[in-house]
């Protein structure tokens, strides 16, 4: 570490001192149908770990006094860059046999927002949807634009073949193959990434990133990169990132609506995500969960599936790392 | 008209008799800046025109017992045939002066919704977004994969010549030599169209459809084909269309929050609307306007700009067919 790195986490700390107790971040890797012994030691292991560290990196931005939109990036990137996650390497094939992915980001301290959907070869998304929101006047770039711009601004960009992966591969021969396991467990897990977070300005910021579904045609765009759907902050109410069967989320407006019910109903950060989760998409039919922090550090993780790869590391400093529904005491402390 | 045909209308008329009091239309073609004199009388009238036209026919849609979603298919339908909005033929042009366009639509019984983006040669977008709804699983396709969907449900195509008119390609012309007229007027005119209706049995539905930003590029997509943000519906509170500067109208869920006030904080539909664009569009920055209709059939169309190309007919069967401000004792008597 040099002197003048030093020198920035030392100020950022004593900058921060008094709202230290306030840093909050959460991560998400995917939620669906999954139980214990559905996945080799070896593959829970990584998973765990790769969760673990995004919190963790993201945990030092914040202690060096850096931005949640800082923190929630540098998650999101770890989690891209973990081939076991449905985002950047080791997303979803489409039906041709290629990946196109979707990204969102927000900053709550002034709504701004940017967003990649079908993107192609950029290594990172959530950096193309950061690039949006801080260099261009738009919200929103699709398909082959999103990855001229991408390029146009020097984003890195890998062969397709860096993002494909074996799992991937031999998931869609499977599913075109019309395995029905295979496409069962396609379409019961739904492995978005991604991340919110409080820093010591008080700021939220979220951000989400995905390869989108399985086998998917037709330019089919979820919910991770439409700004309300699958991501949203607000300084006034909450950050939310989500994971789950998209359409859903789309129709039910999901990350806005728990910002929504806070503001306009007076809900808790719990209340409304709860709400949302476990009943109104329960009621439609819709699968999958949100992780959430509101301006106090209060976070929350619900989801009606059987699992959800979450992590958190709220005010207390503590890392928690957790797969299924029945894990909430096997806490493990942070580093 | 044939004799099925009438059978069909007098069916409608009698069975919803009773609640033909509640029938509800409104459309826009666009808001911005805008003063008398602008346009030459041929210009204006074409549009009052084509307005009341879309009107008339949404309403014959409602009056002959046929849904809301019918009704603003029907509407935006004829609007996007006008060359006069920007929206199907007439769309604006992008960068490489190609047209790319954007619609969604969604259904206020059920939720169910669809859209498309960036989408090209499609005769009417609403159609491929309502098609998304109907015949397949997703909400939201986008680019060449939209136009495939698209061509194998047998969507009428179009040349591309057939959706450029003069008025656009002089339009890019100006704005590409960097002539500051065309293009501050070109930023102070968003002209999407959308329709919003309320049917005899008492379910909602809203419809946009757009051409974009004028010298768009990048994949550039604003708030149109947006589920929440320039399009939404829902019985239980209201369906309301966009039409402004997209950014802002995504950052701000603008037509979910409308219905989310009525649900969740118990505004009415005129409060909703005008709070969300006269004090938080306006505190933020973003120009345009919105046009709503509610359960009870009241009908909201605020906008935070000189003008709005506006029609509607509510309850009493009136027409009304507006674009500037203080136009509000013009109304004319529906056909």
């Amino acid at each position: 570490m040099t002197g003048a790195a030093l020198i920035i986490l030392s100020t950022g700390f004593f900058m921060n001192q008094s709202n230290a107790e306030t840093l909050a971040i959460a991560v998400h890797g995917g939620a669906g149908t999954i139980e214990r012994g559905q996945m080799t030691e070896e593959r829970e292991a990584a998973i765990r770990e790769a969760l673990a560290d995004a919190v963790r990196q993201g945990r030092k931005v914040l202690e060096a006094g850096g931005s949640s939109m800082d923190a929630v990036t540098r998650a999101v990137i770890r989690l891209e860059e973990a081939p076991e996650f449905n985002a950047g390497r080791g997303s979803v094939l489409t039906n041709e046999g290629t990946v196109e992915m979707d990204a969102s980001i927000m900053d709550g301290s002034n709504l701004q927002a940017g967003a990649v959907a079908a993107i192609k070869g950029v290594r990172n998304p959530v950096k193309a949807a950061r690039l949006v929101l801080e260099e261009s006047p738009h919200v929103m770039l699709v398909g082959e634009g999103a990855g001229t711009f991408s390029r146009d601004h020097d984003l890195e960009f890998m062969d397709e073949e860096w993002f494909i992966t074996d799992f991937r591969r031999q998931q869609l021969e499977s599913i075109q193959a019309e395995d029905q396991a295979a496409t069962q467990l396609s379409e019961n897990w739904f492995s978005t990434v991604g991340a919110v977070a409080l820093d010591a300005d008080g700021n939220l910021a979220a951000a989400t990133s995905t390869g989108g579904m399985s086998n998917k045609r037709w330019g089919r765009v979820g919910d991770s990169p439409i700004v309300g759907a699958g991501t949203y902050a607000d300084n006034r109410s909450c950050a939310v990132s989500a994971t789950g069967h998209g359409e859903f989320f789309i129709r039910h407006v999901v990350a806005y609506d728990i910002c929504a019910r806070m503001r306009h109903a007076g809900q808790s950060l719990d209340e409304a995500s709860d709400e949302l989760i476990n009943q109104v998409l329960v009621e439609a039919g819709g699968t999958g969960g949100v992780i959430a922090v509101d301006g106090q550090g209060n976070i929350a993780q619900p989801f009606n599936t059987a699992g959800m790869y979450r992590a958190a590391m709220g005010a207390d400093g503590k890392l928690t790392v957790e797969i299924y529904r029945d894990e909430s005491d096997e806490d493990e402390n942070s580093d």
